[in-house]
This record gives structure tokens, sequence and C-alpha cells, in this order.
């Protein structure tokens, strides 16, 4: 066990592992840590044992099977427990899951968590807990699943001044704009594909508005800038406004739609922010499809470097979860000193950054308008923009409808400030001859 | 400084770094390190200091303004000081460059190198050496540049066992086939650009003929099967025998031509190659164009997981020094234990695995061939193929030039063993019929 007195400990010769939770991802570890020859072992020459299984319901079938004795009701037999030096959190949920993390942290125990509710609401108060009692925290599994992005934004990439990530991190999303862009169905059918397949769940809501993708963003952007964000700090609008045109015209203009998680930086001050965006369709984040997910970092030496693969699921999480289990168990080997995140080298050492409201984001937009198909109609739109400074890049009129009189008009801007965007937008709904806004998008080259 | 004695010892006030070579990349790792907040000292919290750098020629111009007193043309200045803790070496090239890190080794300093040929000719007894040392031996840089594929094989996914590496790490041959597929030029003219724009070397043979790419394989085979290969392991062809009708047929039949490093493993054995392949067009390494690499990773739990970037210049590469040289320092302030690669658990703690010959190698393959256009030509062809147990996917017979009475045959083929495939080009090539085997080409699907 560690120690808080930094004395370098004796690395006991079993170590043990509390795994607490066991869905879908609990059942992917369990199975990997139960392995003839688990990785863990494997690659750190150290003895690893799966030593209790934390579940609500002992008496449910399970898709494993545990060795006996293993599964218990009861969390005070994990974090009670002397002999349980690393405990795994894979439940989810912030209630129960977080008071059991500060349990755990709060006996020196190292902790592995999937859970990007509680690090993006509760990170920097659970790494000042892990540094103060001399414990590892890692979280590689809370964002991005197999793709290794915590880890590189804490290590590898620790050279850069990050300017900014880009990312598609969240696989239902994802899932339904590709059905609705390469098979033009409507939001509601690409949906309940979605959840007749399970990738989204019967309650879509989180996925769907970008509440998912914010926890996530939240987590990405602290390490990237060193600094706590609250995950109200994201500007969060979800994709259920697009219709089956939105597509076509992007198409047509040369577009994808893809939700992206982006946070940059401006000025010295952060954006943060979660939408359904214009990516140009020669863009790798153009071409990350179905529910694979990707995060492009733009560092100031890296360049920009783009990591795609599967975002969720029982084996990609898997992968980080070990994977952090084996970087814990070589800290261990390293007499128990904290880990690289813990070490004043996590967020909230940063200095810190304001965060920019979501009217400051200087972007250039799509916009497209239900109008009555008069004469004159467009220069009185035009005329809009003019006043608002916003410089109009390219203009679109189709399907005019003799019978209801109504045309479909689309502008793509120049860069212009939101805050102006948006005041326009609301003077031209009070035009007599617009009859809708019917979506504005913004578009990320 | 570090002892061999594993006793945790002070970490210095000021940590001092030698930096050997001043050349593109010495230059940036130098500017880094110069910075009046350099990422070094800001992320660690320690004091890192640039002491000396090594140079050839010290009355040579440089990119460069550095404090006086820091240039030396004599080694010894750094490998002989008690005061320099790192030794960062990016002077390229075996000799000298392998003694100077051998002997820094042996002093008990630390080393970042970005020297893909030492690490692929002699990797395994460095590290052995660095093990016996307690020192750090780090070498993100020597691969794929600003992309983290050294750092994720050895930590983040190391929880997978590795099925596959399919990757573009060479940006000068991935640079000139962009250009013969875009724009339909010949080799040699793509290669007379490349080498206007400083992608290609005057003497270009380490990148064209797949030489650079199989140092590059080496050192990622040995990481990602903890076993240490050499690089004579590589089956190597180069991209000068390629064609621009090779790219027009490839297009046609849905393909990129990539020129790719692979190693996977199959029934206990390992496949190295670095050869110029079909690459089906929708897949994420044929849309990495120009100087881009790429590095797909193909692992048990995480799937596949694809990091993209710049695979070489001046901060890219930087980027992965300085990363090293942080992770270095934060070792240091877990009391000196050496880092993850040395602890027993890099390359050759492994089961030493087997490599298989490129006879052994299952494909598909597509197949071009000059013939006489005279009737049953392709009966001929064909029953070789059948003798041979081959199966064929699809013929295009194209350019029939009335005028030399010849014609273009192209035959994909199902998977077969490549012996097979070789056993029947050899053959075919022996028809009268049959003017040339143009060329073959290996499908990864």
């Amino acid at each position: 066990m560690t120690q808080s007195s930094g004395v370098p400990a004796d690395i006991p010769a079993v170590i043990n592992v509390g795994l607490m939770g066991l869905g879908v991802v609990g059942t992917g570890v369990a199975a990997t840590l139960l392995r003839k020859n688990s990785p863990v072992s494997d690659v750190t020459g150290r003895s690893v044992r799966l030593k209790k299984v934390l579940v609500r319901d002992l008496s449910r079938p399970r898709d494993i099977d545990l060795p006996p004795g293993l599964l218990t009701a009861d969390a005070e037999d994990i974090l009670a427990d002397p002999d349980i030096h690393i405990v795994v959190e894979v439940m989810g949920g912030t209630d129960p899951a977080e008071s059991y993390l500060k349990q755990a942290l709060s006996a020196g125990k190292h902790v592995v968590t999937a859970n990007k509710e509680v690090m993006a609401k509760s990170g920097p108060e659970l790494l000042a807990l892990a540094r103060e009692n001399r414990a590892n925290l890692l979280f590689e599994a809370s964002v991005g699943g197999g793709i290794p992005i915590v880890g590189c934004l804490m290590n590898e990439l620790a050279a850069n001044d990050i300017r900014s990530i880009r990312s598609i991190i969240n696989g239902t999303t994802n899932y339904i704009l590709t059905r609705m862009a390469h098979h033009r169905t409507s939001f509601q059918q690409a949906l309940r594909e979605a959840q007749d397949l399970g990738y989204a769940e019967a309650d879509p809501t989180n996925d769907i508005e970008g509440i998912d993708a914010a926890y996530k963003l939240t987590i990405l952007a602290s390490l990237a800038y060193r600094c706590a964000f609250q995950h109200e700090d994201v500007y969060c609008e979800g994709i259920s406004k697009l219709e089956p045109q939105d597509f076509r015209y992007a198409q047509e203009l040369g577009y994808a739609i893809k939700s992206l998680a982006i946070a940059n930086l401006v000025d010295g001050a952060v954006q943060l922010r979660v939408y359904p965006a214009f990516v140009p369709a020669e863009h790798m984040l153009a071409k990350v499809d179905g529910v694979y997910n990707a995060v492009e970092v733009d560092g100031s030496l890296c360049g920009q470097v783009l990591f795609h693969g599967m975002g969720a699921g029982r084996e990609p999480t898997t992968s980080a979860v070990v994977g952090d289990l084996i970087e814990v168990v070589r800290n261990m080997g390293r007499h128990a000193a904290p880990s690289r995140v813990q070490a004043g080298e996590g967020p909230q050492n940063g200095p810190a950054l304001a965060v920019r409201p979501i009217g400051d984001l200087q972007a250039r937009y799509y916009i497209r308008l239900d109008v009555a198909d008069h004469p004159g109609v467009l220069a009185q739109i035009a005329k809009v923009f003019g006043d608002g400074q916003i410089s109009i890049a390219a203009v679109l009129q189709r399907d005019t409808h003799p019978e209801t009189e109504s045309a479909e008009i689309v502008i793509t801007t120049h860069p212009a400030k939101e805050e102006s965007v948006q005041h326009a937008l609301q003077a031209m709904a009070g035009l007599p001859q617009v009859r809708k806004v019917s979506n504005m998008i913004r578009i990320e080259e």
C-alpha cells in the first residue's frame, strides 16, 4: 500500500483489485483480469488479482463465470479492505460512484475509473484528494473508449501548447448523422434505428443533446489547458434540429455535418462548445463514420494529430481501463510515487483561464430560411446581413413551392461574430417575408 | 543523478541537458528549451537547463541565437560532465551516435534519442545497457514525428495483444505516391518534385526503397510484440517500380496505392514487410495524403486505432523529443526509478517470436501483364493460375495496341500464398505470348 509519508513502501507480493460494477465494461475488465495470462500481470511482471466485484444484485445472471466468493453487494467489502490496493470503478453515474471514489482515495487506494460524469463534475476535487493521499487516479476510459487521448494529452503531447481540440466523441450522434447523410433518413428514423441496434438508449437525451460530449470535452479541455473547467462552461447544441435538406445542402457545398466537441484558445481565453457543424468533406473528421470516434489535437509543435477508433463498447473501454491498471501497477513499482497527473502536473496547476461565451465565437455560418416567394425578399435579407456587418459568402435559392408561394434560401457567411449573427437572425425572423429561420449551423474549416 | 544501487537519490536543483546535434530537429529542441517558459520546466515544475550543444563545426552560421559558451565540438564536454543528467541525441546515423549513446548510458545519464537507425539496429543492446545503469532511454521521435505511437504502444495500449500494425511511416514516399495518384505524374517526375521541395534527399535510396520505413517498423514491431527484431527481418520493396497505369487501374478497382509498413502475427509468428500496396479507397489509410504519416494499430481489445499526423519536420519531431524529456524529468522525480520501458517491460521480455518469410504471406494480388494480342492468351494465363491453385477475382483487358499487337491484362486474385503467386509469375514469364510481367502489387484489405 502507499503511505502518506512519501517514503517508498514495499510492493505487495500480490496486488489486489476491487472492481465496482459488472455491466458491459465491468464484464470486459473482469474477463481480462481473470485470463490465464492477464496482460496486467504479463506486462508488469507483478501478480495482479481480482479480489472482489461489487454488483447491485447478487442473483442476476451474468455473462461471465466468476470464481466463487468474488461477488458482493456491499461496497465496504472493497472500500474497507486494506488488502485491496486498486479500485476500478465502472458503475457510471454520480451516486454512489463519486462517494465510493472519495472513500477509496481517502483510504490511499489507487483508483481507475471510466466515469466521465464524475470526472467532469468533480475531477479537480478527486485529483486533489488523490494527491493528498499519494494515490493514483487515472481515467483514460472516461473519453474516447479505445482511443488513448487522455494519456496522450497528459504525457506524449505534453510539450505542446494546445491550440485546439476538435473531436467526435459521441458515437450515438455520429451514427445518427452518418445515417442521415448517407441514407437521407429523418432524425427520428435514424434515432429509432440507433435505438434498435443498441447504439442509443431509450431516453437518448444525454447523447443527442450533447451532454455526454460536454462531459468528455470538459475532461479533455482540463487536461489540455491544465485548468479546471466545469461542464456548464460548455455551450451545447443537440442534433435533433437537423433536417434531411441540411445534409443535401451540406453535400452540395462540399461539407459533411458532424457533431463536434471543440475546445480552443482565443486570446488567452478558452472557448468550449458542442454542436453540429459543417466540416469540409476532404477533412479527416468528415470521414469519421458510424459509431467511430475521433479526436484532432492541434498543438504548437506536433501540429494536427488525429486519433481515430472505437469510442465505446466492452473491449475498447476495457483496453483503456486495463491500460490504466498497468500504469498504476508500474507506478507502484516506482515505490508508490504518485502518478504523473497527481504530481502537481494535472488539471488546476496551469494558469486559470477564462471561458468565452458563445456570443464571442468567430465562425462562418450556414443559415437556411423559409421565405415567401416574392420579389425583393433576398434584398431585404441581404440588407439585414449588411446592417450587421456580416459578409455573405454564398446564396442558394431552391425548392420554390408555387402552391404555398414559399421558397428556401440558404446563405453561408464569411467569418462573423456569433453575437452579430444571432442579432441578424432575430431581425430576419421579424421580416414579414421570412416565414421561418429553419436552421443555423456553424462551419468549421 | 541516478545511482546504480537503486536507492532513490535526490533530484538535482537544476536538471542539465546536453544536446548532441543542431540540425533541423536539434534547433527546434534548443529553441524549445531556451524559451522563457520552456514546457519542460513548466509542466514538470523542475528547473531544466540546456547546458551544452554538440556540433561538428563551431563556425557554421546557425538558425538560432544561443547563449555564449553553449556550443562545443567535443563530445566529452557532454559525456564526461557529471552535471549533465540527460543527453538528447538528434545527430542521426550510427557513427558516432551509437558510441555516444553507449557512453552516456554507461555513465548513468538518461538518454532521449530521435535516432531510428540506431534504435532499429541496436535498440535491444542499448535498452539492456540503460536497464543495467538504471537510466531512461526514450525514443518517441524515432518513428512518426509528432504522432505519439511509440509511447502509446509502450503504455496506453499495453493491455492489448497486437494483431497488426499497418502504417504509412515515410513521408517522402507518401508524397511521391500522392503526386502520382492525383496528377498522374511518372515516378521520376514526382521524385524530382519531392527533391525540389526538400521532401526527398539527393540520394533518395533510403526512403524510396523502404529502408527508412523498415527501421521504423522494426522499432514498432519490437514494442508491439515485446521481442527484439532485426531490420533485416523486414521484407522490403520500394516504390520505383510503380507506373502511372498502376494508379489508373487501382482507382478503377476502388483502391489507392500506398507504401505500407506492416507487422502482424500469424499463427504465433510475425510477418514484417514494407511494400507498395492496394488499399481500399474508403479505408482511412487510403486517405493519408502528402507528407502525412499514419499508423493503424489493431489490438485485441482496442480494435483498430488510427493515428494520423506529421511524420517529420522540425516542430513535430521536437514535440516527440521534448515529450520524452518531460517523461524523463518526471521519472527523475520518481526517485530516479527507471522508466517503464526499462523496467523489464520493453523489447526482449516477451516470448521470442519467429519471423515468417515473405513466401508465407497470404494476400490478394494485383498483376499487370504485357501480352501479345492473340486469341487464347487469357486462357493460357488462366491455366497457369489454375495450376497454382490461385483463384482469379477479376480480369481487365485494356490498351490494345494494334501496331505492336500487344495488350495489357490486369488480374486480381483471391487470397493466395505468395510463394504460389511467385511461381505462377515465373511460369507466366516463360509463356511465349507474355511479353512482360509488368507489375505485381499486393492488396491489403
